[in-house]
């Protein structure tokens, strides 16, 4: 142990083009999102782990003693490798989660005790993580990869598999690019624990979001090749082989509204049903794709030109227009919600564009903000908006990765949750 | 003169789908609607020529003997030729209508005036001619083709060009193939004059409509062939050289909701609107016109089924489930409007799906109506709808085209309307 406290923190996600059309070979745009999950990791002499979830209500611990027996039969202890089918099978039988468990805690706890795990595997040590997150979990805002990335980068930095770049004078750091990429991939076997087949989308925003050379921020461009695309509709999962994550040149921060509509809906059931469709109306349905995927490369070049000649009005139009066509897109997949149609009449109301994020049927909108977008006129579209039952956050996309953070970084509301435990 | 009174009736005209699109050289569905307009020709001794338009409160005549002189210089009396620009020219002055005057008034005169002197030019008759119409002018709804049709039909009648078909035991009858190719062509004229360079497919929905032999209703679809689209943005006018007509196999009649929002546009803004984004963002909407072209073709292909299976349950939901998707791709051709939007909304409260018709922007929406629709749901929809404003019709597509009718066969309302005069 090289620490007695250490606080991280990584950004959520958020696709600003692409989602479902994605699935089926096309260009998605994914984005860091500037909502942020924070960690606190305490190395201790109790002889025990703690992990304390407050968002969902989870606080367990266990002796190192008994965690021990589990790593008896791992072959290749505290590499990184694919997962560990039968590590994993050990965590689920001694934390008594069955197979078919896949809720919140019960994930979360297994992401946590295979990292430590595999990362301590030469000598379990007494430690005690917090985690605190802004983000709203299975709303398709990439809460498990923030999670699973600040795990990462905590146990790593903790274990000294990775530096802790933070110098007494700094307030927020981050790690070097071979760093990051091990955070990433931990991070990313985190995200296979908790969701089976995961793009790898979330991890990568939530690990890199911010260049931290440049002050202009990192967009992900998911190219999914789907050699080997396959849709287990009766197995629960949704399996694809995904293809190049690309990293997008430099692109400007751009100011929204987050909505969470908070109307529960089931993403595999949503695929599903765009799949459907597209079976049952092949020639209708393959040019709408390509229209999104279009609509992806179109919002890219423009980010590119904003960054490259400063952000000008018709860029904003551009951005509008394209978020009003992929909505209706959308809508014609048949993931949209009556939920979703009031956060854009009620934004359109007030000039402001937005389109569902994510899976749809409900779940979490974006609205763009203009730079000219008046205080007053957010506060009266955020006010309307929870008055119709929907959470709301006035944030932006673009924000950092992944970052170390001293105490006196955090704002005393999150340093008192994290420092309760 | 054949007969003393004469009363004739055609349909007007909705696109089911393809608007917009098929000026780009995509496929299009228009069909009869059953909103109808009414003509009653006179024969008289009075010297005079007398136009009753109530609808739009037109009530003119003039001396035969002031009307001569204007066909003096016809090279080619009483033929179907090429519109005669230099009688129009002669009938502008004669009524003070200048080159630039295009209001209703203005036009339905024009087009009567040329087509009774082209069609009596040989012997002027004193005719007084009467029509009144359940269809609003300007909605695109082909209430002009709905008069020329009808004036076209009653003239080449009365003139003895064609039959008069209608027996003393018949209350209905329609003309002969021959016969209604030429009330098409001569109504294609008075088209012409009203609208500039028209596609021809309003006149001939107005005349077909529905198969004399067979119950069941012809869908027209349009193949424009635009060799030679021109788009005269400047020149006020939108020209486009339209290629084949073709009419359907027999389809089903289905029940609708008209609805005019009565929210007044411009179809040729409109138009070159969606031009101008087709301009803008070609990747993004050249699919979007594909898809819209294919949705026509699935239609077509269902109501097909429907004539040749009979409907199901499954057909109605895949007619609603085309009129959403275009519903969506005509917003993304941002030809969308609120009321539209409100339309959309309060039916599909109702589980009934609506989609703009024509121009957009405001105008006309057509709801479909399924065979189990309950009168009490149709009736709260409609009053819903005209507290929102909107003017509301249950009707339906696939009426009867052309038609003579006795006196018999025509409602008290209509037959008083037409009796005033």
């Amino acid at each position: 142990m090289q620490t007695r406290e250490f606080f991280v923190s990584a950004p959520g996600k958020v696709i600003l083009h692409g989602e479902h059309s994605v699935v089926h070979g096309q260009v998605a745009l994914a984005v860091s999102l500037n909502l942020r999950t924070f960690l606190r990791l305490q190395s201790t002499s109790s002889g025990e782990v703690h992990i304390n979830l407050p968002n969902i209500d989870t606080f367990l611990s266990w002796e190192i003693t008994a965690l021990q027996p589990l790593l008896a039969g791992c072959k290749e202890q505290g590499g990184l490798k694919d997962l560990d089918a039968d590590l994993l099978k050990r965590l689920r039988e001694f934390t008594r989660i069955s197979e078919d468990s896949t809720d919140t805690r019960s994930m979360a706890v297994l992401a946590f005790l295979y990292m430590y795990l595999s990362v301590f595997a030469e000598s379990l040590a007494s430690i005690t993580v917090s985690v605190w997150s802004e983000l709203p979990t299975g709303a398709g805002l990439g809460s498990s990869a923030a999670y699973n990335v600040c795990l990462s980068a905590a146990l790593l930095s903790a274990r000294g598999n990775i530096s802790n770049p933070l110098t007494p004078q700094q307030e927020s750091a981050r790690w070097s690019k071979e760093e990051m990429e091990l955070i990433n991939r931990w991070a990313f076997m985190g995200e296979k624990i908790i969701h089976g087949n995961p793009s790898g989308v979330d991890n990568a925003v939530g690990t890199w979001g911010k260049s931290q050379i440049h002050t202009s921020f990192y967009l992900f461009i998911i190219k999914f090749m789907l050699h080997h695309f396959t849709l287990f509709i009766t197995g629960g999962f949704l399996r694809y082989h995904a293809g190049n994550i690309t990293p997008l040149s430099w692109v400007p921060v751009l100011r929204i509204l987050l909505t969470n509509t908070k109307v529960p809906r089931s993403t595999k059931v949503l695929v599903s049903g765009v799949k459907d469709k597209i079976n049952k109306f092949p020639s209708v349905m393959k040019p709408v794709l390509e229209s999104v995927s279009a609509v992806s490369c179109v919002c890219e070049q423009t980010l590119i030109e904003m960054a490259e000649r400063g952000p000008s009005a018709e860029h904003y139009n551009i951005l509008e227009e394209l978020i009003d066509i992929n909505q209706h897109h959308l809508n014609v997949m048949g993931v949209g919600h009556s939920s979703l149609d009031t956060l854009c009449r009620v934004t359109l109301a007030r000039g402001l564009h937005s389109k569902l994020t994510g899976a749809g049927g409900g779940g979490c909108g974006i609205t763009l903000l203009r730079p000219e977008t008046d205080t007053t006129v957010i506060q009266s579209t955020v006010e309307e908006l929870k008055a119709c039952g929907f959470d709301c956050w006035e944030t932006s996309i673009g924000a950092p990765g992944v970052q170390q953070h001293s105490s006196a970084a955090l704002s005393q509301h999150i340093l008192k949750i994290l420092s309760s435990y």
